[in-house]
């Protein structure tokens, strides 16, 4: 008899089960339920499967490598300076050639810093002293360049105010920022950027240039509108782009940022993976009347001398910081995303019928 | 015929047809079948729409620049470097004031070194020798600073062990660290953070500064958390933050995190977007027994004597890194991940009705 | 009487209601609907459970910190060098010991260049001149390396081409890279990761890097796919895991990826969670033959001469950059992933009779 019981369950495991449904001759109703499964249809085939190309599997682990390389000399003639030629090693901050670099517009310098004791720079609260205790010996000033030595130096005999002496790299920065940019022609620069990227998951691999054995291709071409694969960009154009003027930009400094989109579908052919470039200003332009506005920083050029004396030239770099950033995702069609979007989608169908049976709870009767 | 046929299955596609329950008086088997059905609207409503935010399109591909400065003066006189006063253009590597910066605290300096030969520094094991042939020439000192130059040097004559002699930068570092961070007073020194960020998507842009025109506001304030809209952070208390003590860091040096997140709700008003900063310890300082611990780096300044030979100044810098990372989201009302989170909770629960069926496959009955 | 209605509407809240079947002998169709049911629970408990972890809540959000130091040394013998040994200091770039550093294998030096007038080099098209008037005086040289001076400079009295004179850094670089990479024994060189994680929202930490007191370890071992916690690593090697060849790769330089991944189930022990590292070539190699292949970049070091005039020595490095790439994710068991999951997977069963009815529309009858 168990027996018998067990090969009833086991068969009436096939048995197939369905459920009885009145046919309601109401058309309205029949309608609205019409136009929300066919709703459905179109979100799961236009959303789903069109544009979100949910039959694909997608890779987004892009690997990525950018190497840049500038081009250009400018020639500036200063009272300060003298005659002097920028050529890439003096104004591309740091050498590299990374996703990140600098390029310096406009400067302030400092020849022949020696440590010593000299004036503090006009200007800073904390140095200004009438007497001499103003200036507690060892205590460095507050937003300052140095040291106090304990001295307050007044430059008129019965001056009540004064400014302390300071032992610091002498003499300090004189702040005067000049109104025209000094290297304002780095606007005809020109930056070679190249960038390999590849999707481990597909094994596909491409670059941003264009695949030739023209030599004077990479020489004589400019990135444009028509020509995304001239990977040589005018700086110029690249600070138009985003939104800004170069002149403007080059006293001050700032931030632009070089985005380089790959949005690849690898069911197509591998030449219509193609690399999409957006530009933006990244520091906050609209802070211009701020006090936080622009980019610069100092660095030093440190020289011994023959006494054994080490002194330097301290420069305050104004200028361009370019930061290159690069994204990318692959899809290619697989089977297994394909079933479950389709299975998410037909469980989405099921849940209208759902909130039909919610709403006409009351209604139902038995058999 | 074939035309009433056709209009016939046209028409009952908008047949509406419903199931037939029977209403079951069982009140226990109800009861947890409400109770199924709230916990699942509790989950759409509570976890997907307010925790979620499911209604909400988000935009992570946060576009952001860092801008970093410090400020800070330390002054140290030592015997082998005399009076010497430290300014940013000193200590901060590299200069350019990107979202990784290094703060030197200790430093081993060898200076004057030429190349030539020397003693290899003691405590190598392969350039222990005991006669000359044990220094094979020009073959490299494994884990060493030159080439041997094929000579062993012995300090006694009738000295059994030696050390081979090599072409280097000579003389070699000596393996001596100060047990006192030479920089300590690094620990006053103050960096500004300026976080510019945009979401494309929603073409919504902020920074970390309060928008104010009084000049003094950036000058003045300091980061509390109290004053999150003033980012200028004292260095001592960024350490302290991520639960380390600046001076027992100094020694060895480290590497601190700066996170700063923005998650931003487009719903509500822009001024409601805030940065939220947290700071950790990213070197593992659990490992400070073992071999591995601390920061550091070498580097060099070169110069060239009047007989134009090079000459330079090894530094071996112990310090701390700080990494800035920025994160974000930004989040909006849109109408189609609303759909779609509805719908999937609808889903769900049509899939309680799913289960109950399963469970009850054996009662049910014909008509 | 409202009270009664009222009443009625709350008791009926709890009524549970169930749909009628009719149990269909159908063998056929219940053993496909059987094999559907049973591929959603393979799916579910396969996929979603097993492969994907769905019990599992992650994160992502990796916290990680990257220390390299590089160890080696090389002796070369130029006639334009003379004698010469390379460290660390000078072959690395930059020397902070970040995620990005670059190994000079081949270089071009340049030295003792002085800003003056000179001779532009050979091979640049906007330089060549019949006459005076070609060279424009105070114009730069389109990838040229300075401002021309108006002159044209022949050879030869009666020779019809010339090369313009320029203002520049002189002389210039004369194009010649070694065919042999001069520092091809950096092949030999080591590089030392350390690599600390964690991840902050399970509060979990580890390092690349075996917790050993063993002081010795680090000293000796080396990295091999039986080596993983010793995170000292052959340069050679790591160009040869990414298929290519280091004395190939040295003459025009090129990039090498280091990627390590973290996948950490905390649901077992901490022990249990290994980096995985791999090695790819991110340049992309396939481009040898065209004009864009390699890395190289120029620098300079500046000297000053007695008289304060400033010269420097130009470097064009070729090497290989290694760009460390940290990526990871952890899971823990948490119980409202679960939840979605079996909750979502029981939505996709019901789905399933969804599809089934729908099938059968026409076949339906009323009670």
């Amino acid at each position: 008899m168990g027996q018998v019981a067990w090969k009833g369950m086991f068969m009436s495991l096939f048995d197939y089960k369905t459920e009885k449904y009145v046919i309601a001759k109401n058309k309205k109703v029949g309608v609205l339920f019409r136009i929300v499964q066919l709703s459905i249809l179109a979100y799961l085939v236009g959303w789903v499967f069109v544009v979100k190309k949910g039959y694909q599997d997608t890779d987004t682990s892009i690997q990525s490598s950018v190497i840049t390389k500038l081009k250009g000399v400018a020639y500036t003639n200063t009272t300060e300076l003298g005659e002097k030629l920028w050529d890439v090693v003096d104004y591309v901050i740091p050498p590299q050639g990374e996703n990140v670099f600098f390029v310096v517009t406009n400067l302030i310098v400092t020849p022949n810093q020696r440590q010593g004791t000299c004036f503090e720079s006009y200007g800073i609260p904390d140095a200004v002293c009438s007497k001499n205790t103003d200036c507690t010996e060892g205590e460095p000033v507050i937003a300052g360049n140095g040291v106090k030595t304990g001295r307050c130096l007044k430059s008129g005999p019965v001056n009540t105010t004064g400014i302390c002496e300071i032992f610091a790299w002498c003499p300090v920065e004189k702040k005067k920022r000049p109104k025209i940019p000094l290297l304002g022609k780095a606007e005809n620069f020109t930056v070679y950027i190249k960038n390999s990227i590849r999707f481990p998951k597909f094994n596909f691999s491409k670059t941003n240039i264009l695949d030739t054995d023209d030599d004077s291709f990479l020489k004589n071409c400019r990135f444009s509108e028509e020509n995304h694969y001239c990977p040589i960009f005018h700086l110029g154009k690249i600070v138009s782009w985003a939104g800004s003027d170069f002149q403007d930009m080059a006293v001050e400094g700032g931030v632009i940022g070089i985005r380089i989109e790959w949005d690849c579908d690898l069911d197509k052919d591998a030449s219509e993976c193609h690399p999409h470039y957006s530009f933006t200003r990244l520091d906050n332009k609209f802070t211009e009347k701020s006090v936080s506005s622009g980019y610069n920083f100092r660095f030093a050029k440190y020289y011994r001398d023959a006494s054994g004396i080490d002194y330097r030239t301290m420069i305050k770099a104004y200028g361009i910081r370019f930061d290159i950033l690069v994204n990318g995702k692959a899809g290619k069609f697989n089977i297994i995303p394909t079933i479950i979007n389709i299975g998410s989608g037909l469980a989405l169908m099921g849940a209208v019928r759902t909130i039909e049976n919610l709403r006409k709870n009351d209604k139902d009767f038995g058999c």
